[in-house]
C-alpha cells in the first residue's frame, strides 16, 4: 500500500471526478466528496485502512479540460500541499470536438493536451510523494468509433506522460473494456461519458489496485 | 462466489438499505438502488463479475421495523421470486425505545423481533437459493451504552436465527467496530445510525466477503 | 398533398412523440403539441397550408412500447376518430433490452412487436383515410453496434407491416443516416435516442415529404 | 444556397429571436438556440445541409429595441466575427408606444429607428459576407389598426435600409399575412406579438427561402 | 341603491370573475374575492355603504362557458341562497371559436348560449330579489374584427335575455368602448380578454352604477 | 378635477403605498402599481377620465418612515419630475414605538417627523403643480388606545404641514372612522395597519374626492 | 405537582395550540409539538421533572371552534386514552363573529359554546385523572373593545364549566393582562390573537403553575 | 434579579444560540431570536418581568468557534453597547476535532480557546454591567467518551475564566447531566449537539437561575 499514515490525497479532474463535491474545497462536512469514485475511494480507504487516516480532497470541476486545470493548478493543487495527487482529465478535451464540432475554440487538441499535462506533472512531481495519472475513457466498445479512437489517442498520451515522469498509471479505459465485454454502454451511462455507480466502482477499483490497496 | 449467472438478489431492510431507491420496485432506470450499500454491492458485482449478470433489487423502506417487513413480505419479497435474499433490520426496532421512550406502541421488543424474523426466514428459505442475514448496528463504540447494548442483543438474535436456519450471516457491528477503533462516530454518521459513504462501504464489503466475492 | 381540408391527424408514439404534450389529449391551449416533431409538423402545416385547417393531435406517451400502445389504443386512437394516424413506436421495445438487460419482463421482442403492430394497423385501417408508419431509429452510425442492429430489425418489421397493409411508410433511420454521415451522434442527442431540435426537424421533414407536403 | 461550408451565422433581435437562448453566447450545450425560429433555422440547416456545417449563434435579447442593439453591437455582433448576420428588430420600438403610451422615454420613433438601423448595417456590411434584414411584424390582420399601421411603417423602413445597402430582405409581415388570411390571431399568439411554434415556422421558412434554402 | 341591509350577492362567471377567489366558496378569510372586479365591488360597497353589511360571494371559475355554469348552477348558485345574483359569461363560449378553431366541441354557439342562459335565469329569478346580467366583452375597438363582431352578438343575446326576464342589465362592452376610444387595447390587456386593474375598475363601475350605487 | 391632460402623478409612501409595485420605478409592464390604493387610483382615472392620459407612478417602499423618504427624495421624487405628488407616511414612524419599544433608534418622534416632512414639502412645492398630503392612519376605533392616540397626533402634524404650505389634504383616518363605525377592525386588516382591498378602496376614494374626481 | 410518573397529557385546542404539530398525532419524531406553548410545557416538564416521563401529545388544530372539537373528540381525545387533558378553545368561536361578520354560519354563539364544552367535559371527566380548562384570550387591553368583551364572556363560560365539573382552571386572559399592563399588543402578536414566543411563555407558565409545577 | 429596567442583553454563541435569528442583528420584527434558548429567555423575561423592558439581542452564528467570535467581537458585541453579555462557545472548537479529524486547521485546541476567551472577557468586562459565561456541552452521559471528556475540559476552562474575571458562570453540562440521568440522548438531540426544545428549556432555565430570575 503506497499511502502512509496521515497522507493527504488530492484528486483532480472534470465532472466525473466532481460529482457535486464541497466547494471551494472538496472535504469537510456533509457529503464532501460528491457521489462518484472519489467518495468510493475515501470510503474504502476508511473501511479497510482506518488506522492510516488518509485525508482525501476532491478538487474535480465539471466541464474542465486540461486547459482549465492549468489555470487553477496553483490554487487548487499546489496551495493545498498534497502528499499524493491523482489526475483524470481529457474527456471534455475530446468530447467538445464531437458534440460542438462548430465551436473550435472549445476543443483541446492532442498537442496542447500533451504539452499542458506534461508541464503540470513536471512542476508538481518534486513537491509530492507521488502522482497517479488516470486516462480519460469513453464507454463505447467499438474502437473504430471516431470519438473512441480519439479518446484512445489521449489515453496513450497520458501513458506516455506517466512513463516519462515515472508516475503511477491507471488505464481506466482498459478497466471499462472488461466490463463492456459483457454489458452494453446504455446500461452503464446514458451518454457514454457519465457512469452510473457501477462505473464509479470500476474507476475506484482501478485506482485502488494501482496504489496497492488490498481488499481483504 | 455464491451467486451464479442471472441470479436475482433482493435486498430488504430499513432506511439504511432504502437510501432513495426506485419505487415501487428498486431497480430499473435512473439511480434505482439509492445511495447506500446496495448501490455499492451492485456496482462492485458489475465491475468484478460483469459476466454473471446478477440482477439486484433494493426493497428497503425508511423507518421499517421487522413488524413492517412482515406486513409487506408477500408483495415485496415472495412475489419478486428472488434467488437470493438479504435482510438487515432492527435499527428502528431498537431506536424507537430510545428516541421515543414514551411511545411504547412504536417499540419492537426482542421476543417479537426474534419470532417475526424467524418466521419470515422459515417461510422463505425453501423458495430461494440462499438468504443473507445482516445484523443491525449502532455506531457507538461504548458497549455499555444502553442503546448499543440493546442493539448488540438484537444482533445476537440475528445470529441465532441465521444459525438455526443455516443462512449466511454478516456481523455488521463487528465490521464497524474495527473502524470505530480508529475513527470517532461523529466522523461516520451525524446520528450514529445513518452512515456516510464510508460506512456504506463497510457494509458492502462485509456483505460481499460473506458471499465469497473476490476483489482481484 | 394527401391531407384534405379539416382532416384530423392523430400522431401516437413514445417520448420522442410526446415531448411534453397536453394531457389527457394533445391539443388545445398553451403549448399543446410538446417540443418535438409533432409541433414542427403542425407549425409547417399551418404555415404552408393554412387554408386546410388540419387538426393535429399529439398522443405520444413517454416510455411506451407497442405493448403500451395496444392497451390504450381504443381510448387514445379509435375514440378520437382520426382521419389520419401516424405511429412511431419501437424505441423502448429495443432500448430496454440494452439498458435493463436483467429485467426481461420490460423487453418487447420482435415477434410480439410485429404481431401487436400488425393487429393495431389491421383493426384501424378501415376506420381512417390513411395511416403513416414511421420506423424507430437509433442515432448510432455503426450498423454492427448491437442496439443499432436490433433497431434496424424492428425498422424492417415496420416496413413489412406497412407494405402488408398498404400504409404510408417513413424510414426515419434512413433520414438520420444522411445526417449522421456528417455529424457525430453526440452533437444530435445526448443518449443517441432523444434528438435535439435538429433531429426533430429531420423527423418532421421525413414525415411531411412522405405525405406530399410541398415547402414552396 | 447563399451559405457556404463553415459559415458562421449570427442572428440578433428581441424576445422573438431570444426565446431562452444560452447566455452569454447563444450556442453550445443544452438547448442553445431557445425555442423559436432560430432553433428551427439551425435544425433545418443541419437536416438538409449537414455537410455545410453552418455555425448558428442566437444573440436575441428579450425586450430589446434598436437602441439596445446599438449599445451591445460591438460585443454581441462584431466581436463574434460572423460571416452572415440576420437582424429582426422593431417590435418593442413600436409596442411601447401602445402598451406604455404614457412613458415616452421607452418609445423609439421612426427617425431614430431608421438612423440607428442604417448606421449598424453601414458599419457592419463590409465585415461580413452578407446581412439579412427581417421586418418586425404584428399579428393583426386589420391594416388600419393603429399599431399594425405603425408596424407596417417600420417594416417599410427596414425595406428601405435593405435596399440602400443591398442586403437580403425578408418581409415577415407579408409571410404572416398569408397565414392570417385563414387563421384568427388568437390561434397564433396570445398577445399578437409572441407567436406559437406555428408562427416560428412561418418566420423560419421566410428566412430560409430568402437565403436560397431548398427543402427537397 | 337596490341592495338592502344584509343582502347576499353572489357573482358568477369565468376567469374575469374568478381572479383567484377562495375555494370552494368565494368568501371568508384572506383575499377571498380574488384580484378583479368582484373585489372592487365588495371594497366600494364596504367603503361607501358600510352600514348595509352586504355579503359578497365570488363564484367565478376560470375557463367556464355557459355550459359549465349550467352544470354547477344548483351547487354554486341555488344552494347558496343569494338575494342578488350577477352573471357575466360568454367570453370562452366565443374565444374557443377563435383560438381553437379546429376543436368544435369546445365551442358554444349562439343558440346553445341563449337557450342555456335563458333557462338559468328563468329558474332562478323567482328565488332571488334581483339578477344582474352583464355582457361579455372583447377589448378590440374594431367592430368588424370577427371575434369582436361575434362577442357583440353574444352581448345582444344577454340584453335580450335581460329584457325578457326584467333583470338589471350591464353593457360592459359599451363601458369599455368609451375607454378604448382613448387607450389602445395593448395598454389594458395583453390578450384583449383579461383586463388590468384599470379594466376591472371599468367593470366594477359599470356594475355599481347599474345597481344605483352613489359614490359621494 | 385638478389633474390636467398628460399630468404625471408620483405617489410615495410606505408598504401601504408599495403593495408590490414595479422596481426601481413603479410604472410600466405587468402589474406596475402593486395591489393597493395606487392601483385603484390609476384604474379609476383611466376608467372615468381616459382622455386625460394621467401618468401614475408608485414610489412607495415597504417599511419606510419619513426619515427614509428624505434619504431617497432626490432620486425617487425630484428626479422623476412629477406634476403632482402624493405623500402618505408616518405609519412606521409610530408603529416601531409600539411593536419594537426596546429599539429606540427605529422610532421617529413627532419633532423629527414634522421637521422632515415640512422640509420635503418646502423644497418640492415650487417644482410641481400640486402636492397631496395624506395622513397616516390606524384601524383602531378606540381613540384612547395609545397607538391610535399617537397616530392621531401625527395626522395633526400632516394637517399642519398641509395648511402651512397650502397643499391638498386628505384625512384618511377620518375616512376610515366612518367605516369603523360599522365594521370591526379584524374584518378590515389582520394587523390594524395593512388594509384589505376594502381599505384600499377607502383610501382611493378619499384621495380622488380630494382632487375633484367625479365618479359619474 | 399533579402529574405522576408516565402520565399521558393530551392538549387540545385551535391554532394557538397546534403551531405546526405532527400529524395525525402530535408526538414522535422531529418537532412533534409545534412551536407554541405545548412545546414549552413539554420542554419544561422534561427539564425539571425528567424522572416523571410525562408523555405529552398535542392535538390542536388550526381554525377549530368548540363545534369542531366535538366532531373529532372520540378520535382525537377519547381514543388516545389520556390521563390528563387540557382544552383551550373559543378564539375562533368569537373571532369569526368579528372578522367574518357576514357569514353567520361560521359563528359559535355563547349558548352553543357552553353547551358543547360542558358536554365534552361531562363525558370525559370520569375517564381521565384530571382536566385542565384554559380560557381563550384576546391581546387587547381595552376591556370595552367589542371583541375583548365578547372573549371575556367566553372566558367566564369556561370558568363556570370548570367549577361545575371541578376541573383545574387557567385564566389565560388574566395572565396576559399582567403583561399587557406593560407591553403594547403590537409587540406581542401581529393580530392580537397569535402570540409570539413571549406570549407562548405566558401560556406555558400559567398552565404549569395551575398544575403545581415548581421551577426550582 | 440582576437585570435592571431597560438593560440590553446581548447573547452570543454558535448554532445553539443562533437558531435562525434575524440578521444582521438578532432583534426586531418577525421571529428575531430564532427558535432556541434565547427566544425562551426573552419570552420568560417578558412574561415574568414585563415592567423591566429588557432588550434582548441574539448574536449567535452557526458554526462559530471562539476564533470566529474574536473576529466579529467589535462589530457584534462592543458596537452594540450591551449592558449584559452572555457567551456560550466551544462546541465547534471541540466537535471539529472529532467529526473532521483529518482537517487540523479547523480545530481550536484548549490553549487557543482559553487565551482567546480570556482576552475577549478582559477587554469587555469594564464596558458592561455584567457577563454570563456558559459552558459548552455534549449530550453524552458517558464521561469517558473522548468527545465528552474533551468538552468537559473546555467547560473547566470556561469556569476558570469566569472565576478569574468574576463573571456569572453557568454550567450547562451539569444542567443537562441531571436530565440525561433519566432520558437517553437520542430523545434530546439527533446529533448529541443540537437540542430539541426540551434541551433549550434546560439551557434557558440554567441561564435564568444564574441571573436571579424568580419564576413565581
Amino acid at each position: 500500500m503506497r499511502f502512509k499514515k496521515n497522507d493527504k490525497l488530492v484528486m483532480i479532474g472534470d465532472s466525473i471526478t466532481d460529482c457535486g463535491r464541497n466547494r471551494p474545497v472538496g472535504e469537510g462536512i456533509g457529503d464532501p466528496y460528491g457521489k462518484g469514485y472519489v467518495s468510493l475511494v475515501d470510503g474504502l480507504l476508511k473501511t479497510v485502512y482506518p488506522e492510516l487516516a488518509i485525508r482525501v480532497v476532491n478538487m474535480g470541476t465539471s466541464g474542465n479540460t486540461v486547459r482549465d486545470l492549468a489555470e487553477r493548478w496553483q490554487k487548487d493543487v499546489l496551495d493545498l500541499k498534497p502528499d499524493w495527487l491523482s489526475v483524470m482529465i481529457g474527456t471534455n478535451d475530446v468530447w467538445r470536438q464531437f458534440d460542438q464540432p462548430y465551436i473550435p475554440e472549445s476543443h483541446v487538441y492532442p498537442e496542447e493536451y500533451e504539452a499542458t499535462l506534461d508541464e503540470l506533472v513536471a512542476k508538481t512531481k518534486m513537491r509530492v510523494k507521488g502522482i497517479v495519472l488516470m486516462t480519460p475513457f469513453y464507454l463505447e466498445p467499438n474502437r473504430s468509433d471516431p470519438m473512441r479512437a480519439t479518446m484512445d489517442r489521449y489515453g496513450e498520451i497520458v501513458k506516455r506522460v506517466a512513463e516519462r515522469h515515472g508516475t503511477v498509471f491507471v488505464d481506466t479505459q482498459a478497466a471499462f473494456d472488461e466490463v463492456l465485454a459483457h454489458i452494453y454502454p446504455a446500461a452503464l451511462a446514458w451518454d457514454r461519458v457519465h457512469p452510473s455507480m457501477a462505473g464509479h466502482a470500476t474507476l475506484a477499483r482501478a485506482f485502488l489496485q494501482a496504489v496497492g490497496f488490498v481488499w481483504q
